[in-house]
């Protein structure tokens, strides 16, 4: 029943369903992942993942990388869903919800953006229509499989976000309840993302891996392709296969009722969101220390007391690339100390190896305090005179409690999008995501901040078979 | 360590390391795959597979789809892997490691061959020697987890198969052994394959997907994508991810000393190979039966009595689809009584439905028994005048114990891909696989039967980024 609860739900979701605050929800989720996708593009994976398919596996050239769009590159919609889903997630500065620690936005967007553009005449609101779908399957199904679907090594992000794309894509295709079920089955079938690759490009491979099954998924199903009616719930389907624990009925029947989309938040720091509240512990310990007339180098020790978490996820003490860095908090600690901000330019392999950072770094002692909460922390610094500044951090800035306001996410935005577009165009493609929800084709956005009126069509030229 | 003893086996893996049982069990892996992947594209499941992604996604014609060969049909290699590896498996007629259920030849070829045609040069002792290398590294990561992982739901076939495909990929580009490791992690973190989707056309995606994910591992890896040296025995790695149970050091101590390819065993009937000693039974039953004088439209009733695996793969006692009859052994069981064979032609959609066909299906009545092997089974038909016809399959045709023969081979080659290719281009065809690892260029092997100088570019102009 569940794969069917959700289909029908899904197909019937209409746009005046949904209340304001979830299109504002939406909307939000979409353009902090738009300057996460731009931005993103300046780390290797997202050029390496496009130069090892794009050359030889390239098709019909229908939708846009993103952080490509000063010339308008399109490839196929496969390609530009795995290309975007990487960039997105590579800074580990997308989105998070805190239940399931999912980055919920990456996989649904990814796929849907690109087929949205090759399909053409998708309107705003059908488009954020089928992305509230999606992100609601694939944060449902989390739940109802949390924590120990997580707690095995799953990187739940990807292995509900396949499932996540494949319901938004089929809603945006226009597939009817069973032929969304089948869509579903193959996403279910096709699981992406274990823990062991965070710190590496792989992490965000995962996204645009689980994009493309989605997608594959619902092109498949569209095209009489046959799985199973009951991929999510059967015996030897996804929930009872990738985890021991499953509560899909309950949790199915909250769609439309509990909007999870609501407790999407969106990240400060570029990095594993337990190590949060630790850098913005360690940028206020800078703050009120410099205030003080105190020098970061006189530092002699650093002692943070967190939630338990936080050294599970982020315990590397010795990172050796920027992606590593992202998932150390002792190297977050030092850069918020060093450098009173933590953005993609702390998180840089030369950041990561820079000996004044490695010095401070091995200063730093973490102790774990299961009475601490997830978005908490104490962080202290000791100096050479016997000082000890502490700061305690009650509820870390993006948490559901402090959520960042509209000018820190613009800011979080151009701060990305405008190193690889330049500001002007920075601003425009802002604008045209912001106002994704209102457009009559989704597929205009892109040319609303390009700059070019053509598109640049890579590659190709193509008969049908 | 498992991660880096399987690349450290492979990458040193040499031709003159295979022993001619070694070669020739691979030979004949490779020409009954190749057999299946023709004859197999009469079923549906190929062709929309092609047509849902070829016109969108497909880039530059590298490899061949092999049923297409009567006019040399090429796409790019991982639209070629992907169609070749439905068409390989959807018949349920290819291969299987009895030890591990799996079907390893259609993942590890699927990926390889197209790559080889793709990339060019590639003799026939490389390819062979490619192909043992991934063979062995999915028959004994499955040993490794048998059977633990295959009782939770994973088809093993394909949750194996993308390893393997890596690890031959990997070895034909002439990755180094820290790159190999790096392209085995990228297919870890991608598990293809539950068993809710046998008897759809799900099961035979897996195996398409698994080559793909296998070959995408290889290609990333080989661009400087990183992902873990450790991605299979890490604590959040594949064997404790997907597995309660694991063994793989024990199994890879084992390389190159058991070559688990001399296990492989290849199917006379198409269909689940738990249910071929109740066919072969009712084979024989029929024709023991028609030297006595009965008619099969007499049978009151019939009895099997078998393995009690059987039932739980192949208790179907209604398919409504050829792939549902394929995992139904009651159908398995009235076709061997009604045609006296089990070929392609009896699980076709109008078999499985015709009413003479399934009035039979219900006379029969299936009890297991734990002191029955897997490949036996004693099959009893009573008919009107009380006769009793009673047959025991000692060890079925197909087993370790009783393998087709190579004039059977031969016969089961010929009988798909005549009916694809014609009796000429068929017999070309067994020749030109029979022939693989001798031949300076596999790239030539397609050429050697499709009977078209030049290739048929389909679709396709591509520039370079």
């Amino acid at each position: 029943m569940a794969t069917q609860q959700l289909a029908t739900w899904s197909v019937n979701l209409q746009y005046a369903n949904l209340t304001a605050p979830v299109i504002a929800a939406a909307v939000t989720s979409l353009y902090n992942w738009a300057g996460c996708a731009i931005g993103g593009y300046q780390q290797p994976a997202p050029s390496l993942a496009l130069n090892a398919t794009f050359p030889h596996f390239g098709g019909a050239p229908t939708s846009s990388i993103l952080a490509l769009a000063n010339d308008s590159t399109q490839t196929d919609a496969q390609i530009a869903a795995f290309v975007n889903g990487i960039a997105g997630h590579v800074d580990d500065y997308d989105d998070t919800h805190l239940a399931t620690i999912i980055h919920p936005t990456g996989t649904v967007a990814s796929a849907l953006f690109a087929v949205a553009e090759w399909q053409g005449g998708v309107t705003g609101q059908e488009f954020v229509t089928a992305f509230v779908a999606g992100v609601e399957a694939e944060l449902k199904l989390g739940l109802a499989v949390w924590p120990e679907h997580y707690d095995v090594g799953w990187h739940d992000t990807s292995t509900t976000g396949s499932i996540g794309a494949a319901v938004a894509v089929s809603k945006i295709l226009g597939l009817d309840i069973p032929t969304t079920q089948q869509a579903i089955g193959i996403a279910c079938t096709q699981v992406i993302g274990m823990q062991e690759f965070f710190g590496s490009d792989t992490k965000s491979f995962h996204i645009g891996r689980a994009a493309q099954g989605g997608m594959i998924g619902a092109l498949l199903a569209q095209s009489g392709f046959t799985s199973s009616l009951q991929g999510l719930e059967a015996q030897f389907g996804w929930v009872h296969v990738v985890s021991t624990r499953e509560n899909v009925t309950a949790e199915f029947d909250q769609l439309g009722e509990v909007w999870e989309i609501l407790s999407n938040t969106f990240k400060p720091y570029p990095c594993g969101i337990v190590m949060h509240p630790s850098i913005q512990g360690a940028i206020e310990v800078q703050s009120a220390a410099l205030g003080q007339g105190l020098r970061i180098q006189d530092i002699t020790s650093v002692e943070a007391r967190v939630n338990p978490e936080t050294l599970v996820l982020t315990g590397q003490t010795d990172p050796e690339t920027g992606l590593e860095g992202k998932f150390s908090v002792y190297h977050g600690i030092a850069v918020g100390l060093l450098f009173g901000q933590a953005t993609p330019s702390q998180f840089t392999d030369s950041v990561v190896t820079n000996a004044t950072v490695v010095a401070l770094r091995k200063l730093v002692n973490v102790t774990t305090d299961s009475t601490i909460n997830e978005d908490e922390a104490y962080v202290s610094a000791v100096f050479q005179d016997g000082t000890n500044v502490t700061q305690h951090i009650v509820h870390v800035i993006g948490s559901i409690d402090n959520p960042l306001n509209e000018t820190q996410l613009k800011d979080k935005f151009m701060g990305q999008a405008s190193l690889v577009l330049g500001e002007e165009r920075a601003g425009k493609a802002y604008d045209a995501f912001m106002g994704i929800g209102n457009v009559s084709d989704v597929g205009l956005v892109v040319k609303m901040f390009s700059g070019v009126n053509g598109t640049n069509k890579i590659g190709l030229c193509t008969e049908e078979i």
